[in-house]
């Protein structure tokens, strides 16, 4: 959400929530989001959660430049690449999930790694035979601008780097990303640069 | 997606996969979709996963009747709404994730309906509170016609009493499902009627 702002030019005010603390279960945070979950945006009109319905709707209040190509088929191929991070990975690898699997299911750190990590490698594996797939040597996933794919991309591949998996065994999905990376507003973003492998 | 269909008065061929038979795991199914994950939808221009990309690709190229509202404020409540569903609740719940379970995580059957029923009422309990939060009187989930919102809630709502859960606890679900089940639409897309409580 950051990056998409930041390719938007927008400037905005980011309240940190820290998650390690609890402070997205406690009551202030409730009021904001009832879910608990993060990110949520904010302004004058809306407060919304869910990071594609907030990126699409940057793109609907701001268009330029835009977050999704120009034809329905390329911004379908956009979306569906966006959802296989935003519906596929994320939900089962964020805090909610691996906090239940630890204190309900019991499960201990070596089957919580392990969890995490198939479904982090099954999306890695995923996206990158979409990107071969493809093949159609667009700069960045479905064309030769940034668009909501990579937006999601990028921050993927940089908690797979936190999480020790070596992004160069996808090189084309570490290819899309080391472009993004070289873009003033992934940087402004603080879209972390490739760490040195673990 | 085939209640977007109906909605849309679009002809299609359904191709039934075999779930639990694991058809979707077979070679000839990952031509179809490498992730071996359903639906997939697909026309003389594309192939496509990801029900919400799918949805919006047909309201793209089938504007009439729309099933985004007019507004880009609405627009985006639709789309919070339809990934809520999407990506808070269907990926945890899906066999992919409870095969995992069971056969990875060796998790018992009442562990697994307990992380079944756990993710199936936190979304159910989101939903009800977002509808309650939004107290706008519109006959569906945002507006006075049906969404994309709808068309995620009404077969998360099916699921839910397949499960055994009383989808009555939820009053303005419960509501709106009934109303989306009167629709013709609805019904030629075989969304089922309420089952008797078991």
């Amino acid at each position: 959400m950051r990056i998409a702002l930041a390719l938007k030019g927008l400037d905005y005010k980011a309240v940190p929530v820290a998650l390690q603390d609890g402070e997205h279960l406690e009551a202030e945070y409730r009021t904001v989001n009832p879910q608990g979950l993060v990110p949520v945006y904010s302004d004058a009109q809306i407060l919304l959660s869910q990071s594609l319905a907030i990126i699409e709707y940057l793109d609907e209040t701001h268009p330029q430049p835009p977050l999704l190509p120009a034809t329905p088929l390329e911004r379908a191929r956009a979306r569906q690449f966006a959802l296989l991070v935003a519906s596929d990975v994320q939900p089962l690898t964020g805090l909610r999930v691996m906090s239940y699997l630890r204190d309900a299911c019991r499960l201990d750190v070596a089957a919580r790694r392990g969890w995490f990590n198939h479904w982090l490698m099954e999306g890695l594996d995923a996206l990158e035979l979409w990107l071969t797939a493809a093949e159609r040597g667009t700069r960045y996933c479905v064309s030769d601008e940034p668009s909501i794919a990579d937006v999601c991309l990028v921050p993927q591949l940089a908690v797979a780097r936190r999480s020790g998996i070596d992004v160069e065994e996808f090189p084309r999905l570490a290819a899309v990303e080391a472009r993004c990376l070289a873009l003033p507003a992934f940087i402004a973003a603080g879209a972390a640069p490739p760490a040195p492998p673990s």
